[in-house]
């Protein structure tokens, strides 16, 4: 029925066909000149959407991978690592320290607010030898963005903590000046605002950061100054995932052609139609409103209609797959990925499905309501 | 000059057109059926592939990401592992050990030739609390298979250890009955004899294995019982490399068309008309003849010839490439991958580049020597 769904969950994205093309590339050896070439592009384009002059990789792990790499490198068991959880994928951050042996100071958050710099500077002030901030930038499973992760960067550069900022899924997608902010190591992942298929994990390491790495014993897989000692030959430790490779190359040098501050503009943009759609149909965003994200959009399913059978409407008669929420608001909530490929088109396509879908789940509103107030966002 | 070089490095290797295009099937959901249709598919196959009964999982990670994640799952801080070392995938092993914190009982062997049962035996007999027997079946940077991997399966069954088989650049390639043979957790990698791209490392888990997994402190990502508690929904913990498994998937079926049986045949033909040539040239393989790998054809540079310059030929001027040594023996070995997509045809197109390499570093032979005694062995 459809040539292709629309994939519109925070992440994976929809990819590019340019994109996809890339993947097939003919197989090329790991460490040859050709590799070398790539490497070299691949980390100059990162390091645009990075913001930074320091040092970035790309990792064939997941996001998750990534962030438990980013701890293994830099926490040591019996490190103090203030950690501000308000949702599932904090509380997976948190537990790659405790997994690492590091002793986690939680400030525990209510789902569908953010964390503030006045939270975590008191966290500072009444904890002795805190080590490390590790701060969820966007938390997927509550559609949350922490808008004061420049404050925070200012209070680990005061008391010379090092900031490890989980950023998976909103880089590329929203403001993160990595350098500007004073974050010591940024971690994303491919398939999300960078609109790349999943697979690889890619992460910025401040001089900061490498003083401490230096002196930590590492992992294997995940050793960074591994990954620094091949950088200088322009290879990775390790076979890497030569088709993502191309792929993430490929997305990067889109994302320079496009700008990085229109890009951001655009998802913006997209997702200000997507709230002003929500409200619209009478539904609730989940979060607080100064904290609701650019890129993952998430809101409360109405009563009365059945979350998976909304979204197998949406998928099944529209071809517009979304998501229900996360852990224990799998049920109740519906999340929209607003990440990467994301224009006017995909926004009105996702709105107009699921306009459809509750309306035959019996969900009363004035129909057309969503769809107008998203397409006033875009003249 | 060459629409499609002749990738016959040991890995990653050269991949078909119907598995490269199986990497651009559009984008789908992790948590959808079709994710889990796609994840049954897979989880069969391999089970063809590893000839097991078990439990086996594919992750977003290289090879050796794959041995460090058998480690992790089944080995603690103190634990004592026997680890034959005869190269440097090897001496990998017994490192990702080290970091581990285990404690390594390392059977150092002269690189050529193949740790032994009785070697094994010896250790075990002679060692006390023994946990594990780690090996590497076939050593990639010396072009070793250990041929009595059958019988180290035994004294492994009888001593009640844990057998750990790193089966990376061999698996899809030579024999390897993982149940038959008693392996607890065998380890391969997606881009050597299976002809996948790289990116994704593949293992069995034995119910054996699994006993031990439950009771040890696991990483995070590589966290073997959480792949189990996904697997059951036929899904994976966290995010993976979508493409790659569609990747996989299409492999697999291409091994389970032509058989197992056939295929393993295929590559050991191709790797007696390589080692014929090589010796018909006057050249000598490195490994003892009884341990000469059918999936990783290493030998001897001949004095005079300059081994950058050799590849160099080939690669520029027959499009054909292959590697040189690994570590200490960079610069005086060549090894040619003989996986997956190899037959007459490469055989021969890459023993001719490579004859032709010789003649113009000034090596003397024969001509045609190498490529005629390759030829008689597909007769």
């Amino acid at each position: 029925m459809f040539d292709k769904k629309l994939i519109m969950i925070p992440g994976p994205t929809n990819v590019s066909d340019r994109v996809m093309r890339a993947m097939i590339k003919p197989m090329i050896d790991h460490r040859s000149p050709e590799f070398k070439a790539l490497y070299e592009s691949l980390t100059e384009n990162m390091k645009y959407v990075f913001q930074t002059e320091s040092d970035v990789y790309a990792l064939t792990v997941s996001g998750t991978g990534g962030v438990e790499c980013a701890v293994g490198n830099s926490i040591t068991p019996g490190d103090k690592v203030i950690v501000p959880v308000f949702g599932l994928f904090s509380e997976r951050a948190s537990e790659a320290v405790v997994r690492r042996g590091g002793r986690v100071v939680k400030l525990q958050i209510t789902w569908g607010t953010a964390p503030t710099a006045d939270q975590v500077a008191e966290a500072v002030q009444k904890e002795k030898d805190v080590k490390a901030i590790l701060v969820v930038y966007n938390e997927t499973s509550s559609g949350v963005t922490v808008r004061e992760l420049p404050e925070i960067g200012r209070i680990a550069a005061e008391n010379n903590l090092l900031l490890v900022v989980d950023a998976v899924s909103i880089l590329g997608g929203d403001e993160l000046p990595v350098d500007k902010w004073g974050i010591d190591i940024c971690v994303t992942a491919s398939q999300k605002c960078l609109a790349c298929p999943p697979g690889l994990s890619l992460f910025s390491v401040s001089q900061k950061a490498w003083e401490i790495i230096e002196k930590v014993e590492k992992p294997f897989y995940f050793d960074m100054t591994e990954m620094r000692e091949f950088g200088k030959k322009k290879e990775t430790p390790f076979t890497p995932a030569i088709p993502l490779f191309f792929a993430l190359d490929e997305a990067l040098k889109m994302i320079r052609e496009e700008g990085l501050e229109n890009r951001i503009r655009r998802h913006r943009v997209c997702s200000e139609a997507f709230y002003a759609a929500v409200e619209a149909l009478g539904l609730k965003p989940f979060p607080e409103k100064k904290s609701r994200s650019n890129t993952v959009i998430a809101f409360n399913k109405p009563d009365g209609v059945d979350n998976a059978q909304v979204r197998r409407i949406m998928d099944e008669q529209y071809g517009v797959v979304i998501s229900p929420g996360a852990g224990k608001l799998k049920d109740t909530m519906f999340r929209i990925g607003c990440m990467g490929i994301v224009s006017e088109t995909e926004t009105l396509l996702t709105i107009n499905a699921l306009e459809n879908a509750l309306a035959k789940q019996g969900y009363k509103f004035r129909k057309g309501a969503g769809l107008e107030a998203a397409r006033r966002m875009f003249c």
